[in-house]
């Protein structure tokens, strides 16, 4: 893609209205634009690495055995008034009255409407366990929406349900995603630790937490630091193995601060492990048992027998993360955003330095370019006729990992290859090929 | 995917309710599950099916260099207002206050929102042409929904806007539409026609419906059936080779009711190509110029001349497609469904028969499954202990377009292996590769 030719709409400012790095950067480098309180359009770049993020999302919960479906944004009231959460709920629910004046709803979440669909298709206990995702845009009417697509109104989210027979299953289901919630967030460079929390008006008694350090984190954190130590890569989804990880997990205490006991903490905690700290919530998982299940009447027959089917819920915030991981990524003394190469919005940047009279050094890019492109390599290309000061300052904030800079003393085989926060090498067209590669494996 | 642990409930006979073959069948194998009157949730089967053809537009609007973005489904009503669209659309705009009592609206098009994101982003004539589009949800509040998907009132569309500097090469984007549109459809394997058609509340003096003959079609369409031969093969996306598209497509008399004029039909076709059927609308496009750009002010600087951008949209109902599919494909009278390989939610299915107490073919099965499942063939595998009459009736409507059959006289060399409207073969495992692989590529 060419600059000129992209829809990047570059702020020259930091835009005032903007209070944390991810608001700012998105706003700035075009990501997103708001289009009223709390809603967002995603533009091209913003929108790519939201894909990116989606499609990671999707893969792992299809490795753990979750299968996909699409429920719609708009439902109607009777099932919430079925389950009792219609009027809980309160004004946080966007409510919609349509032509005919039947009472509807913009879904916040999924609980009741998945638990129509289970009990109309499911009779038996065989066919079960059931674990469906969707993802899909919900819209919660915050009365101070803020921190851009942090804590917003229109937002996308992944959320998972599962069915099960006994509490037993139900744990082990709960557990399958305890591990690809991990997975998940390994993939985008993140460090997520699971922490024990609160299940507020989801319900039930079980519930994790998957947060991730970062300042402007909107929850505080009390967590023994052994935790980031806990190895699940050789974990696989069998009961105990799974059983296994989430023990060596609890073993160190981490909590939220609704959940924070100062006793408990001093007590388990060695003084040289305690971390006091902020993080952003990026996923929640709960398992709650039969508390949708039995007053919308979800059942399957068990030999003859009537039983209630065991839920829980399980989600991740998939705009949100866009935002978070630019929180957690964003290195904002040197202006220099460092996209994870998985959820990159381009694997590589070129920068000619283009004159109105000579357009020698734009045909050497586009040389690279097609060479990279046949490579399967993804690239913007700056055909501006900025400064290469200013180019290279515009793409230390787009985050693209690695630049090609090509100026005077260029050479095919030293071309000037920089990773955006390392010093630049002189290298072949090939090693550089080779270098993106790797990082993309 | 093992049939026993999918979540695909077919129902034993068709719904009475469903009055058109697509309706009926996308109940009847449980590829969706309304909601609310209008409103339908996607199950795993019919949500594979849409996504593909979510892919194939996507990749089609890529070819032609259109660029991806995402404007969310709740806008404000300022925008409308501004277009004078507000009072115009009528009952059919699902309109909704908020909690601060701001009027909001779900989005039926995004002709508005769009306008207001190019004002605010691009400044020169220099970075036109511009053409974006976006995939996301809509919503009409139609007073009769009815024909499950075909017409609902949350669906899921593609929608894509030009803006360029001035009619002419506004019309060159137009056309890249054209071609893009032919395309798409050729993927999956349907033959659309491109029809002159009236605007209706878009606005703008030029527009092409894209329509499917299908009996249950709601327009009436009149055409000159040689308007099938035209090829679109050699075209490319230069000016004058789409320009010649248009004009070889344009030779032939194609228009929908609304525009049709009985003298002129007469008049320029000859008796023996005469057709007059009814078809399913599938794409639209439209030509409008500065109908939004003028009342929004959206300009750019042209030389130091403020110039209103020409603007034109363009739509493919992608939830429709998959009904629109249905009834171009469904073989009513045999009762057998083929989805194109393209959009098939599977590529083969296997029907071992299976008894409680012998499992062997099962096991063979599973042994067919894993080697297909090597070479990234796509299987369901119908582990239940249905008889095989059944399992066949079964997945004639499941519509996955190869069958293996495993019964009494399995043979290694000799696999009964069918095309689901075809006799059986029998052949080898590797030849069945080759044959499915031949009809993805």
């Amino acid at each position: 893609m060419y600059f000129s030719k992209s829809f990047i709409p570059i702020l020259k400012n930091n835009p005032t209205e903007a209070k944390i790095k991810s608001h700012q950067l998105m706003l700035r480098t075009g990501m997103i634009k708001q289009s009223s309180a709390g809603i967002y359009s995603w533009l091209p770049l913003g929108f790519k690495v939201m894909k990116k993020i989606e499609q990671i999302v999707r893969e792992e919960q299809n490795n753990v055995g979750v299968q996909e479906i699409l429920m719609p944004t708009i439902q109607s009231s009777d099932i919430w008034k079925e389950s009792g959460r219609y009027e809980d709920y309160g004004e946080e629910m966007l409510r919609i009255k349509d032509r005919q004046n039947r009472e509807m709803l913009y879904g916040p979440t999924n609980e009741e409407l998945v638990t129509e669909i289970f009990r109309t298709s499911i009779k038996s206990y065989k066919s079960l366990p059931q674990l469906l995702y969707h993802i899909q845009w919900k819209f919660r009417d915050e009365l101070r929406p803020r921190f851009g697509i942090m804590r917003c109104r229109e937002f996308y989210m992944k959320d998972a349900y599962s069915f099960d027979i006994s509490d037993d299953e139900a744990i082990y289901s709960y557990n399958k995603f305890f591990l690809s919630y991990l997975n998940t967030f390994k993939r985008m460079e993140l460090s997520a630790i699971p922490m024990a929390a609160d299940t507020g008006p989801i319900g039930g008694n079980l519930s994790h937490e998957f947060v991730i350090l970062a300042d402007t984190g909107e929850s505080k954190i009390y967590t023994d630091k052994r935790i980031f130590e806990v190895d699940s890569t050789k974990t696989n989804i069998e009961k105990n193995s799974l059983s296994k990880l989430r023990t060596d997990f609890e073993k160190y205490y981490s909590v939220t601060d609704e959940k924070f006991n100062k006793n408990e903490f001093e007590k388990n905690v060695p003084d040289e492990f305690r971390l006091q700290t902020k993080g952003i919530e990026v996923g929640h998982i709960f398992y709650f048992g039969d508390k949708y299940s039995k007053p919308m009447n979800a059942s399957v027959d068990y030999n003859g027998k009537k039983e209630f089917v065991k839920m829980g819920s399980y989600g991740i915030g998939v705009s949100r993360l866009v935002g978070a991981i630019i929180e957690a990524k964003y290195d904002d003394k040197n202006e220099i955003m460092k996209w994870p190469m998985s959820v990159s919005p381009y694997d590589c940047a070129i920068l000619p330095i283009v004159n109105k009279n000579d357009n020698s050094n734009l045909e050497k890019a586009t040389n690279i370019y097609n060479n990279l492109k046949n490579k399967n390599i993804d690239v913007l290309i700056d055909d501006t006729e900025e400064n290469l000061s200013s180019k290279v300052k515009k793409f230390n904030l787009l985050g693209i990992p690695f630049q090609i800079i090509i100026g005077k003393n260029f050479s095919e085989q030293k071309i000037e290859f920089k990773e955006i926060d390392k010093k630049p090498e002189f290298i072949s067209l090939e090693e550089i090929i080779k270098k993106i590669k790797n990082k993309s494996n």
